[in-house]
């Protein structure tokens, strides 16, 4: 399971401060804690409160380079902090994330190619979140084909199919889990499937509860990613132990402290 | 998802001692003790160190009986108990298990209808367990049409696709999912399917986490009961939020509290 983790994020109210504070230590610890927990990939957004994003990005991006060595995914629905987060990372780099609208599969493919980033494609077009598992795959279908079409390869594409608030839209989860299935049959190899985890339980009491419950679901369908709080520590023996149940490592009694090496 | 608590085996030393000493209150607390924790049925073995099958097999449901109301499933490999724990339990009564053998099919089908039980069905056969899914669905269908044809109607059906431990059998977990999903394809409506959880993890360390993940991965893949332990609190919880992201319940912030009751 690839977990990249959530917690650079300026929606956060105490990483907005240490933006705005351009509190180094802090990030660098934040980055280091998620790492050492298990995040493969550590996800860095700037949020909304930023009054200069491209300059906050990049200062998050470099001082979390100061600390860990894994790729960076670069997350942003505005095109110049996605460009200038892309261009400051060293090493591997996602884009985070294109929708299947026209207008984002045009700039935003072309971008992630020029830095040779992999991509997350959100099932999102011109006519929003689809309900359907049907278009959730339609719109898939063309983020994959537009992705082949700009040189981007299936192994750096992560679908995600958009989970929203179960207690907002309660009949998606199975969908989610239907889509997930579909998305693997789109291509061989396939392309890898991720989820914002901590969407299905916004602001809900039992969050933690019902993100590894959804989690080991969406496991069990074959999601090979998610965007996660990897210091969330019954949500990693969840997802370590689905990861032995779907036969990705051998079995050994120590198997939860083995995976964290 | 109906939990089938599982505590009332003589293969449980604490359990075993209390059938030969005749202890009734510890049986009888052990019984709610199960209910209040939420098992919608209880299984009954005497264990394999009995000396009187038979008698202790009566004297179980009984003392049961005195304790709680829900239906009993009577659990024994031979059939001079489970004739006689069927006869003897008051109200709904499963027969836990007959097998897929034309032997087992021929005897213990008729016996379950003549009690009016619900039946689980094991998925071996005279070959022993398969490996594969393909093997598994053959068998179920098998026994699927033998309670068809002796009476025994498919929502009394429990079809268990048989777990082995995962250090023993690290490729079965999926074909698990696999053949639990083919299950419910069988007919319209679908036979239940259960499973006997706790064999996932048979003396193995983490066997609490390896059980509720494999249970949720399970119900992902539309398992609808477990013989389990209901006194395992974070299983219930898991396994009760599972039903929730099913959308088998209606979300409310205290749905932990309210499925309970």
């Amino acid at each position: 399971m690839i977990i990249i983790g959530e917690r650079i994020n300026g929606m956060f109210k105490k990483v907005r401060e240490a933006i705005q504070a351009k509190d180094a230590a802090f990030i660098r610890d934040l980055a280091a804690r998620q790492v050492k927990a298990g995040a493969a990939i550590l996800d860095i957004n700037v949020g909304t409160a930023s009054t200069d994003p491209e300059s906050d990005m990049v200062w998050l991006v470099k001082t979390v380079q100061e600390a860990v060595d894994v790729p960076l995914s670069i997350d942003s629905a505005r095109h110049e902090p996605l460009e200038a987060g892309l261009a400051a990372v060293k090493g591997k780099r996602m884009l985070n994330s294109t929708t299947g609208k026209e207008s984002d599969l045009a700039k935003l493919l072309p971008l992630a190619k020029r830095h040779n980033a992999s991509v997350i494609g959100l099932t999102i077009d011109e006519d929003g979140v689809p309900s359907t598992v049907d278009k959730r795959v339609e719109i898939a279908a063309k983020i994959l084909a537009g992705a082949m079409d700009a040189g981007i390869s299936v192994e750096d594409l992560y679908i995600d199919p958009i989970t929203l608030p179960v207690n907002c839209a309660q009949d998606q989860p199975e969908r989610i889990f239907a889509a997930i299935s579909q998305f693997r049959m789109l291509s061989d190899p396939p392309p890898h499937t991720t989820i914002g985890l901590s969407n299905i339980s916004q602001r809900l009491k039992e969050h933690q509860l019902l993100n590894r419950t959804f989690l080991i679901m969406c496991m069990a369908h074959g999601l090979d990613s998610a965007i996660a709080d990897p210091l969330d520590e019954e949500l990693m023996r969840s997802a370590i132990t689905a990861d032995l149940l779907l036969n990705r490592f051998i079995y050994a009694d120590s198997y939860l402290e083995a995976s964290r090496k």
